[in-house]
């Protein structure tokens, strides 16, 4: 598991007190950036490799400023040229967030898929959520 | 169906030359407020209802900036105490994303849900999706 | 002078009930594409031309959710590789931020000044505040 | 001077490849954290003190995803009801924007402005920019 503290900000609150729902994915593609570091370890544009093709989210309890957060990020499943990520959002000891994403090994200069290279599916296995965890 | 146009903003873009998919959220979200019209007529945050807990998007096609978007946002099904809205973002003639967004009717202030009041549901009931429709 | 209409978002509300600050450069960007495209006419970030050096902003009225906000923007001053905008955030018949903001015409990838072109110069000017005006 | 590390994100970076411009206040309002703990102890939005009303940025050079930023913030000037903090951005041994803000003790319920209270404005001296300081 990889885990990203992240300090919400004033202006990721909206008028109902509270973090507005629009700024999970920007906090959860902040906290993905070991996982964009195993694909482009220089962090280099040019040859960026991830496109997320799919997202799936449960918003279950309300975040505040305030309070520090943590996203906790496993690897759900890796196949052939994709790969699912579960993330989870905690404040306060709480879960408020879950979410599944689906990154595809993409080359966007050539816009093809690509087999996610070997040395990496190692590294990501061993983020892999254990059979039987919560 | 409701049809919101947006004009894609430079600072939307991300250093991959696109729309950064962070921000679909914030425009499907600009694109509910005949939604949001509905059940607080107001429009004021004193008296909000609406609370979203859980979304699921598909990413087909990148989006650029230079060309207007626009959301088509449609009624897909309403339960009891939430409902479900269609979502999706066009772009030069094609389909770019689409997602369902579920919305609970919630008193925020007494943090419980309510069902949906008749009059709203009578005009939720006019932005459904037709049967037999793509 | 340019007129821009803007329909605030709630996702752009902070926790005190208004349009957060951070808004306002987001808001006077996306005011700015009729000045881009004098520059751009394709709007392509491959020929990008523009780079802002300074702003200066002046916070007099709060902005709320609920009500569409027109940006005024005006040209203020023509310089040999620079320009200034003289840009206004009006709610409801109040002026809530005015904001003064100096561009250069540089060229990215050589990373080099460039003198303004005479025919944008003429366009810049049809926008020029007028002597006198308030 | 207090001293605030941002690592900056992909949702970012614009389609130029740097940080867009919009993001500075963002950064800039996030590093106050221990400015707005002096004036809201609790960090609470009922009884929050402080409005922006005006701001003065340069921007000297461009910032890029992948690097961790400094953002270093003295205060500048403390006036009766008002104070200015002088706030600067540095990546890899550069500074990159400087920015002048100025608050208000702003009482938002009341609509009226507040002495700042003799505790803080000790409290704020103690992060005075120092005579001859660069």
């Amino acid at each position: 598991m990889y885990s990203t503290m992240i300090e919400p900000r004033v202006s990721e609150t909206d008028a109902l007190g509270h973090i507005n729902n629009t700024v999970i994915p920007v906090w959860l593609e902040a906290s993905r950036h070991p996982i964009f570091k195993l694909f482009m370890p220089e962090l280099s544009f040019q040859n960026w490799k991830l496109v997320v093709v799919h997202t799936t989210t449960n918003y279950t309890k309300e975040i505040f400023f305030g309070h520090e957060v943590e996203i906790k990020t496993s690897v759900k499943k890796i196949g052939k040229t994709s790969f699912q990520l579960n993330e989870e959002v905690w404040q306060n000891g709480s879960r408020c967030v879950d979410s599944i994403v689906t990154y595809v090994n993409f080359d966007l200069k050539n816009k093809r898929k690509e087999p996610i290279p070997p040395n990496i599916r190692i590294e990501l296995e061993k983020h892999q959520l254990e059979i039987g965890s919560p």
